[in-house]
């Protein structure tokens, strides 16, 4: 496989959608993989462009055959990212963006060690609740297990590779960006590139 | 030491001069080590802003009292990174950037592993040596010689961490810029900031 993996998490909540919506829109040649979840739609969310909403009996169907590359039960919905589409574009050399919570993230590192791990981390964990309350998709008791759950979210920063703080948006998406552009020139196997350039 | 250290290193000719600029412009809280050379002044350069000029005697004087962080002689001249204001900058916790040849970058790397290192290659040999001649600081013979040097030292990327390819300017500065943007996103030790963030 010669594509990059990366993988963006974070506690919910915390701005990882619009984030890589941004980077999406900014960098070429980088495939956004689109994840399937159970969860109803929110206001301005499109089928097949943000998720692919799928019923439970459909999802549990396709997790018993295998075909998700990692899938988890978050806040009582699931959520899962396809595994074909993942793995042929990697194979044809292009960059891949999961987005995708930290359950899922662990799971995606059993698979793809080499995988790049983005771990996208509020300013504090009390700008978290005043985001998840502004937002207004949850009721109260739901925020109060997202907090909870962002609490021991926290302490798995360590099996990521970068942190971004999502303050200010645009620092965050500078970045985003320049973690995968950076990743681009690090050197893995360049041999063949030396070989060319010899002439 | 708390600051990072960024070692930008590359064949002569190369563009590493003007990549160090446009970047150290660009980017916040970013100390430039200034090198001594005993190589005579190019037009445009500045005594303490490009180098320090040192005749050969004081040069040797410093070698002699390890007042180097590394040196080398390259082309016949002498270069040397003065060893106090980069440990002293990295102390406060700045990140510095050394240009130093590829000589002096795998002499930094013996005492700081963790330094990350770019090399700047051409976009091919032949693009180096068209550099070199348009350049029109070296005489025929001085060009063969760093030519020589050119294909040997394009064997010592495998030590380093980076790769840009110096094509197009300002494509070579937004991949220099990412480059520092992201390790400062990398997670090494982050535990202060998890306690931090968890009030």
């Amino acid at each position: 496989m010669s594509g990059l993996l990366f993988v963006i998490s974070g506690p919910s909540g915390v701005g990882k959608s619009t984030l890589r919506r941004e980077v999406v829109a900014k960098v070429h040649d980088l495939k956004y993989s689109i994840s399937c979840t159970t969860r109803s739609r929110r206001t301005g969310e499109m089928e097949g462009v943000d998720y692919f909403f799928l019923d439970r009996e459909t999802f549990e169907k396709m997790k018993a055959r295998g075909e998700f590359l990692e899938w988890a039960r978050v806040h009582g919905n699931y959520y899962g990212t396809p595994r074909r589409p993942v793995e042929e574009w990697l194979q044809q050399g292009f960059d891949v963006i999961l987005e995708i919570d930290i359950q899922g993230a662990l799971q995606v590192k059993k698979n793809f060690p080499q995988g790049i791990f983005i771990f996208v981390a509020p300013p504090s964990l009390k700008t978290l609740e005043k985001r998840l309350r502004e937002r207004n998709t949850d009721q109260g008791e739901e925020i109060l297990l997202r907090m909870t759950n962002a609490h021991l979210e926290m302490k798995s920063i360590h099996d990521y590779n970068y942190l971004i703080v999502n303050d200010e948006l645009e620092e965050a998406v500078d970045k985003f960006r320049s973690i995968i552009v950076a990743e681009r020139c690090r050197i893995r196997d360049k041999t063949d590139w030396i070989e060319e350039t010899k002439t």
